[in-house]
């Protein structure tokens, strides 16, 4: 992952790896024929540790898929073993068939992966209310358990792709006070993605161990500030799937409050920014990253105007355009905040100020055309008040993301 | 106005006229050089009678541009007797000067119409953030004041114009019991257009005489089914105005709870429609027009449902693509019932069910393509429950609107 952001603070003592799964865990990606094109579309992802603690995090949407519910209610949550994840087929609003689908699903991949089926989560991503094919996974599934390996994270994170360019992974090597552990993940998503959930679908393993409370915390904590606080079109999924698994392998410790927490809670926070963030670098037809932090106010406030300027296809097609028209950020967040006129709104885009108290203020042109021009762009929204701060990072809006959503299914 | 659509019911007793002012009212339309094309964007328009009355709404933004901000607190808004209205230039985001600018604007037009400046609204619609050049705007009041005409309305109209490929002009004789009288409106807007406030601007005349409380009632009644019920992309203005004036110089009194009330009230909800529509028809880079229309659950439940929907780019690019991917339909209404799962939704696409109750419904593919390639489209959502409705119009999402947005100001 050679991707970098200076939105993201690199952790201390930690070495990128090429690739490569923690001790404990093998995966595999193979094709199964979900996919038209033939691709690699279903991947599976084992831990060989009985002792394997997980947390999870799911979409907070009024329609879930099957797989989300039948991994909510079916599995231990805090020990997850094995992951069986399909793209190409949502398997949502799907009804009762799709909620047997998914169980057969659980029950192959339980058998392939020698673990109990309350131990197997099960995602899928693609296009929704198309019944699954369920003999090709369960085909595929056979197949990936001939290929598992170690060094299977590549196929894997290949296999969960739907319209993403490029696939999502990273691996890490960690030494923590108590000793060196690693940590790999591998995310997909770029369309339907927006913050106010966890993300389409992300999953991290490592051979540190960890209580299931600390795996929870650390888990949601770093969901909060990572995928929660990305946007490429505002549409919550119907499928978002984010599970974290601690083998143990190394025998190396995290426990509650100790240094190594911190130290493996910065490492899982600056790997799940990095992921949400080529998410958003991935957004369906997407050329530029912007980064929106509003600060005043209260809580409500800077979450409902960060996410209506991250929203805004005005903005989002200004950013497209490299078009400093921050005008649109004004009305983006006027909207948002209905009834609260006059608002004293600060603006500045890259270090320009450009809007103080309401009012435009004079800057130079040509810099503020040069500052968004640039790969990732920031705005910062200030509010009368102090005290909070949000951020949401968010794609541009482009003629390609028409193209691939005009012409999806058809 | 040759359009008609199937969701405006046309108003009894009503012919419809090539064009023209009610009794009692001229307007104007010149070029001031505010638009760079030197195309009109200077508007005035007066009513003779001392005795006019009127009603007016204003976007609820937080963010207020500085003509809404002095007609609300400088005009007796239920005796305006003249609008001077500009495009390309919003006077928005413009502090002190901007206000000062505004007033400047009222001045010259109350001394150009012969009434006194709190009868004067003023409206801006254009760029944000960008002091008005006033000295072009008070030229072109004098300038509008020699062609002031009862024929005015078309000039009018097109002054108004920004993005606008079309102006939105309706003009409508009306047989009451108690009398004929006419009204016309005069409306703009294709981009920043979405619901919960009034419109961009919208202007309507009669000669019919009403008492200050019913032209407010009416007009409050229809813009709530009109222009609070379209969405283009679900961007609130700063400078969203509609003004109702009613002359009384037909001699025909509408009185309160009348036969004579209800049926102005419904021609003026069909006229507001129909120009509501002509809006999101004209909305930026726009090919079809979909009608979502909720029902059941809660009044909340189904406004909050029937504005995902069509705030959506993922149904939105759908719609352009003529693509009948029921699943982001019931993606939009998932994520905007958080934490609502399981629902039971039922989705109907140009009355082809493609879901009952939260699953797929076997139909024939054919049938919903040919549905979905024509100019209108509707999507019918059922929530579990009863009693609640709500509709909103909106415009598919094309590579237009992308061109149009990327490249507004540079």
């Amino acid at each position: 992952m050679s991707f970098t952001s200076r939105w993201v603070e690199p952790p201390a003592d930690a070495t990128e790896l090429a690739g490569g799964l923690p001790a404990g865990f093998r995966a595999a990606g193979v094709a199964c024929g979900l996919k038209p094109s033939g691709g690699l579309d279903l991947g599976l992802l084992v831990s060989s540790a009985p002792e394997t603690v997980s947390a999870a995090r799911f979409t907070r949407s009024g329609v879930l898929a099957a797989p989300v519910v039948l991994t909510q209610e079916r599995c231990r949550l805090d020990g997850i073993r094995a992951v069986v994840a399909n793209a190409g087929n949502a398997n949502a609003a799907t009804g009762r068939r799709g909620l047997e689908d998914a169980a057969r699903v659980q029950g192959a991949a339980a058998m392939a992966s020698g673990v109990s089926e309350d131990r197997v989560a099960v995602a899928s991503t693609g296009v929704i209310g198309v019944p699954l094919d369920t003999d090709k996974v369960i085909r595929g599934i056979s197949d990936a358990r001939r290929e598992l390996d170690g060094d299977g994270d590549g196929p894997f994170g290949d296999a969960i792709r739907t319209t993403d360019k490029f696939a999502k992974c990273a691996s890490l090597e960690l030494v923590l006070p108590s000793g060196t552990v690693r940590l790999s993940a591998q995310a997909k998503g770029a369309g339907m993605i927006s913050p106010a959930f966890a993300t389409m679908l992300c999953f991290v393993q490592t051979d540190a161990a960890l209580e299931p409370e600390t795996a929870d915390l650390l888990l949601g904590v770093c969901v909060k500030r990572s995928f929660d606080r990305i946007s490429v079109d505002g549409q919550l999924s119907t499928n978002d799937t984010a599970i974290l698994m601690a083998s143990g392998a190394s025998g190396v410790e995290v426990a509650p409050e100790s240094e190594d927490e911190l130290r493996f809670g910065e490492a899982l926070d600056a790997l799940l920014r990095r992921l949400a963030l080529l998410i958003v670098r991935d957004g369906e037809g997407a050329k530029r990253v912007g980064r929106v932090v509003v600060r005043g106010g209260d809580g409500e406030a800077v979450a409902r105007a960060a996410r209506a300027v991250a929203g805004s296809p005005l903005v989002k097609a200004a950013l497209h355009g490299g078009d400093p028209n921050w005008g649109r950020i004004a009305q983006a967040v006027g909207g948002a905040l209905h009834d609260s006129a006059p608002l004293a709104l600060d603006i500045a885009i890259e270090g320009v100020q450009v809007c103080s108290g309401g009012a435009a203020v004079p800057h130079d042109p040509a810099a503020l055309a040069a500052a968004v021009a640039g790969s990732e762009v920031e705005y910062a929204v200030g509010l009368p008040g102090e005290g909070a701060e949000d951020e949401v990072f968010f794609s541009d809006l482009s003629h390609e993301y028409v193209t691939i959503n005009a012409e999806y299914t058809t």
